[in-house]
């Protein structure tokens, strides 16, 4: 069966992969969403995946409640220690370019694990997420060399080995940009900043990385 | 640190394996154990994991609230479906011993995928699960090659690789047994039967298993 699950955190990137998907695999094809509720700093990207995921019409969006998560790895990211703040910035000190404290230890591994599982038990032959370009300096699990490490472990499955895509993995955020403009994403419905309280701060590194980009692409962003 | 996030269902092979690993590592090692609550059809085995864990010295027991996780792969198990019925005996048919019916989607990357953020958050290097060669035959995510390729994608980590430990992953139940006799593990305060309403049924895969095992150890199986 044509189809495929993708991870939808709300944010800008998984948001054009999703109408991405759904464009590329055709108006038959079994498309789902799945985001997770792992117990990040705020809620206001899944109000906005909520929003992408009816857009896309998608068959199935799932909001795992997996707060879990966070109190399974609580300390070791401003993610998901509500007690750490949120640095100012994009500029990162040397020491800290190869794993940003924003890093959330393994999270990509854990969702892609249970995108796969439920990938599988539905039929559904990929799992597709946001990762790009423009976040491979810091995260390890946003790379070309661990989608296929990934691939490696899931092509095993003797009965229906579940594929991971990256579409974007070699594109830049201004790119992934354009590429929304052309699908007629709607940026506003969108959430990219770390603090959660709209208005976007405008100062995290995630929002210096957004405005940076938008501009990249010659274009306004419609949070800034 | 010297130390191990050990994957304890409360059966047999992960009981043994976390005396193992205590006494492997010494008595200063930094080991905890973890379960999960994933919706399987019976909490008997969170309750002998808890014994376990208490009689093994852990710093640290978590059961991980997860029961979402039935839920995502619901109908494709019949360990997460309890609608299904979990059938008798254990020869499969030819078409069912590449994957058994209680086979669970992509469920031992999920679970070792969470272990290994759990391992990394508290400094802790490896995750440890009691794959054994009895598993291999259907269990796609109980061979080496399976712990190999997660190693590959896990060994990309950029600050602190977590390494997965399968050290069962070429023995037979029997030698985890005597293994286990070795160890003084008190096999009653385990649990494998699939029904999970005491006493075990006797019938079920694993319960015709492990009475084999322990057959082929020369030992009576107190749960018997």
């Amino acid at each position: 069966m044509k189809g495929a699950v993708v991870l939808l955190s709300g944010g800008l990137d998984s948001s054009v992969l999703l109408h991405w998907m759904r464009r590329e695999l055709g108006s038959e094809a079994d498309v789902r969403a799945l985001s997770f509720d792992y117990g990040q700093r705020h809620a206001v990207e899944l109000d906005r995946a909520r929003v992408q995921a009816v857009r896309a019409g998608v068959r199935e969006h799932r909001i795992v409640p997996a707060r879990f998560f966070a109190e399974l790895v609580s300390g070791a990211s401003v993610l998901t220690d509500r007690q750490a703040s949120v640095p100012d910035g994009r500029t990162l000190p040397d020491a800290e370019r190869d794993q940003p404290p924003t890093y959330v230890p393994n999270r990509n591994m854990v969702l892609l694990a249970l995108a796969a599982a439920y990938a599988e038990a539905v039929g559904v032959p990929m799992v597709c997420y946001g990762a790009h370009r423009s976040d491979a300096y810091g995260y390890w699990d946003c790379t070309s060399d661990f989608v296929r490490a990934m691939n490696a472990v899931l092509a095993q499955n003797r009965r229906q080995p579940v594929r991971v895509l990256a579409p974007f993995v070699t594109m830049t955020k201004a790119e992934i940009i354009r590429t929304g403009v052309a699908l007629g994403v709607d940026f506003s419905a969108t959430w990219s900043c770390y603090r959660g309280t709209p208005p976007a701060c405008g100062s995290c590194s995630t929002c210096l990385e957004r405005q940076r980009a938008f501009q990249e692409a010659g274009m306004r962003d419609p949070l800034a």
